[in-house]
């Protein structure tokens, strides 16, 4: 059985979707952003970073203790070695999904979640932030389409992986992010075909979404930055 | 033979400093920001995101053609598969160094980044803007402390390994951050060990660097945000 420290957020849906698909059984353990929650001491332990989602996996490969995992691109990396599923197992293939991977981690979740913020949240509208944040998800958007365009299927090349459901999540906010599908088409079609899955729609009703276009209010405090603050 | 396209930035020392320390042989190539070469077609079909670090490894680990890999935190994992080090063989052991690597990728990274945009780069001082990613940026440091005090050792526990590559070259900048470095001893203690190190010294010497505390042209572009726009 594995623990999942979750919210209601892109990167806690990542978890869901991902333990979805690989049909692993799990216990969501709620996890109250808006309380505080994240900053008590017996979750610090597994999330030195105080942030969700985090897995505590009761049994692990070693067939040790339980092991934890925190950062959302590092419980996709252990599900998929656990489970030798969702990554491909040739040095190519891997190369591709981690490539993605961290684009997601370091790039498309980072800054959209800048943009929800001075869009959404900040205080005072700062033309300056919103500009800069609202180019920067277009480029994104922009890399991601050319991507998908030349796959022709999923993020990372012709297999679903682990960089598609990193991915997925963060494009379920397009519209409170502003952004335009029209002029992303590859984007468009990747989104629509992914909703359709069924571990998608499981994982991303996880939290009481209704549909996974409806964003939860947990899911709007990250956007809008509360959770990056 | 391993081709690094390279700028003089945090992200780009992160590959010198590994392949130093592993002792690949390298080839530099640079890429001029400052001139927009990352938009060259050749450089946009290894790095669809148009960023630098890239390498192209010549003598990939299964024989076969050239192998390319994009996105810093990518790159250190590939290197640390190709070779069996910076990387712990255990699954605990991997783990951590997951996490701290994605910790640096989504968070030190990006948000250190933002902090030194609107401290440094933005036209206008936007007060609500310094705040927030000088907390944050603060926050983070906070968060490192605490786990270089639990290991007191190296990010990821009792070795040396990438997630220490990953967090060292952003270190770095921590004057132009506006950091106070006396506030987290665990931080300065790791810094002061890690740049007497052979294979820093030599990777933060790449790009014309003279002193790993100086901090280049094209590295204060990076943190100045135009690298992220």
């Amino acid at each position: 059985m594995i623990d999942l420290h979750f919210a209601a957020t892109p990167n806690g849906w990542k978890v869901t979707i991902a333990l979805e698909e690989l049909g692993l059984p799990y216990h969501v353990v709620p996890v109250n952003i808006g309380a505080g929650e994240q900053f008590a001491p017996d979750f610090l332990a597994i999330s030195p970073n105080n942030r969700i989602p985090a897995i505590v996996d009761h049994a692990p490969a070693d067939g040790g203790a339980a092991v934890s995992v925190f950062e959302s691109g590092a419980i996709l990396l252990y599900l998929a070695q656990k489970t030798g599923r969702l990554m491909p197992a040739d040095l190519r293939g891997r190369v591709h999904v981690t490539e993605w991977l961290m684009w997601q981690m370091g790039g498309l979740g980072p800054m959209l979640g800048q943009n929800g913020h001075f869009r959404l949240y900040a205080p005072d509208r700062i033309a300056y932030a919103t500009d800069r944040y609202a180019r920067e998800a277009d480029r994104l958007y922009g890399v991601l389409d050319r991507q998908l365009a030349r796959t022709g299927a999923f993020v990372a090349g012709a297999a679903f992986s682990i960089a598609d459901i990193a991915c997925f999540p963060w494009i379920i906010t397009h519209k409170a992010q502003g952004i335009d599908m029209g002029a992303f088409p590859h984007v468009a079609r990747w989104f629509a075909d992914l909703r359709q899955r069924p571990a998608v729609k499981a994982g991303t009703a996880v939290g009481r979404m209704a549909r996974p276009d409806e964003i939860g209010e947990d899911a709007k405090r990250v956007m809008m930055g509360i959770e990056r603050k």
